[in-house]
């Protein structure tokens, strides 16, 4: 069995770092979802984490752990949104410069917001261009040291306290279900729920349109896909990480997807039962306990609410259209 | 000095027939909201509420307390939509029967969540015809009780308990601004407050457009008003009650009014900072500080979020139109 890229000591000394920085998120329950799966559910609200999202907890933990040179030089991120904000924010407060490449398709709320911290902004094709390359090569020419959105261990560690806190407020889980992407997400918490609540099983969820994740798992091969369409758009990656990957195979109980629609109906009972707005990414776990992809029955479950960053526009117009 | 309708041990009294039966909602903070207002905010976000706004505290109190004759024969209310919704929930929960007499253009979604709850609906037009005398004759031809959606003792003793758990999540407060129509909810706030945070000054927030309150307040007689217009439809009544105002004489220090415009700029407010979804009147409170219609520098000061049921239509309409 390969050593792992990060232990729950890293996921602990990340909890540190982050102490009176980043938002202890509410664990916020239901009766209606309750009811539907049959079970107890927990949603771990990290939609209302600062900057609206977990990516906040990788990245700061992240570059906080820069040595004074790479600080004294700035950070590059590369981001079809959250992790660009989350990059921004953590480079202001720990006063650094920080430059975005986020793809020119990314809603505008986060280009916005990203420019509101204090990010420098470099505008990509998402279909034509290839965000990795042109990190890289800012990386190259101006000294910057690269944040990759989540196959880095001390972002993988960083995420890891979302779970840490969801166990440390409900006890032991049954069940815990989070967003996938690049699994920088689902192996910090993998991580976290194997020390803390080792019978739980953790499940991974992605869309439909993209499953590379479920393929990956389940051939116990990384596989690349081509660019997707979904409403999802901070799952749009097109492969796990080298280092995501392993942690995901050893500590993961399965990985699950979820169409478009389903999400725009997790989207719905967020906005109408829990008045909360979650971003179709931030759903994407909620969306596979909601429609019962998984045996819920009497059991205790954690859902990872990863983000609530989503143009209000194009919110009001996905639930408008479901409901 | 006369004697005011509830003490706070009627308060107490309700907290203990709601607990285990009422969420325990959260209190939520923001940085954004903070540095907007120079102090420290606290929003109790009674739109987490069961049947998303605190009248469910007021509602289930007083239907706890009904004789067992009274239980037998059924309860019917008015409403503008959350005490319907909130009387429907809890005579269901009681076992009990209850009709509901709400205008003919209350939000859909409040008509066909208090069906839901079971309730009996009974529609009528706000423009012509009286509440009031409709509900009176319902209760008098089948026997029905009345309960009025905010001047009755237990009404207001089970408001109150909102205002008890927020103290006892933050401790003492310089400031609490509550939403007011007909005073349920802020005059068993004020004797929360006047109880535990003896200091603390309760301010009413209610729509410019129906400013009786503030008129009421200042002149020392209940003032009536004809019908207004405005989004905060639960605040549209026509007058303070006699249980209320003179708890609301004795202690709260001062009324003020928002425009509706401040109203949605609250709302959106809440919707991309705060990623919660709250009702127009149920944002009064809010509105105020966060336009600082009142000195809030230095101080802490808690906001109760006292609903959020809004058509998601509707709601999107409004925020998309003020982004």
């Amino acid at each position: 069995m390969p050593d792992l890229a990060i232990s729950y000591e890293d996921v602990v000394d990340a909890q540190e770092r982050l102490d009176g920085v980043a938002h202890r998120t509410p664990t916020l329950t239901s009766m209606t979802a309750d009811a539907i799966v049959g079970g107890q559910v927990f949603f771990k609200c990290e939609n209302m984490q600062r900057m609206g999202a977990f990516k906040f907890r990788g990245a700061y933990n992240a570059l906080a752990l820069f040595t004074p040179e790479q600080k004294a030089a700035g950070a590059v991120a590369f981001s079809s949104g959250n992790h660009a904000q989350a990059t921004a924010l953590s480079a202001r407060l720990l006063g650094m410069r920080a430059v975005l490449v986020m793809p020119n398709d990314a809603p505008g709320s986060k280009v916005a917001a990203t420019r509101g911290y204090g990010g420098e902004v470099v505008l990509y094709d998402r279909y034509t261009e290839n965000r990795e390359e042109i990190g890289r090569r800012l990386a190259d020419e101006q000294g910057l040291t690269l944040v990759p959105p989540y196959d880095h261990p001390h972002v993988m560690a960083g995420q890891g306290t979302a779970a840490v806190e969801l166990f440390e407020d409900v006890g032991l889980l049954d069940l815990l279900l989070v967003p996938l992407g690049g699994g920088g997400l689902l192996s910090g918490c993998a991580v976290a729920a194997h020390a803390l609540s080792p019978d739980c099983r953790v499940i991974g969820v992605e869309p439909e349109a993209g499953n590379d994740g479920q393929r990956s798992f389940r051939s116990g091969e990384i596989v690349h896909i081509e660019t997707l369409k979904t409403i999802a758009d901070g799952a749009q990656t097109l492969h796990l990480g080298n280092y995501t990957f392993p942690v995901i195979q050893q500590m993961v109980g399965d990985i699950v997807t979820v169409s478009d629609a389903e999400l725009v109906e997790a989207m719905s009972f967020f906005a109408s039962r829990m008045k909360l707005i979650v971003e179709p990414t931030g759903s994407l776990a909620a969306a596979a306990v909601l429609q019962k992809k998984i045996d819920t029955e009497g059991k205790r479950i954690g859902v990872l609410l990863s983000g609530g960053n989503v143009d209000l526009a194009r919110f009001a117009d996905l639930v408008k259209a479901a409901s």
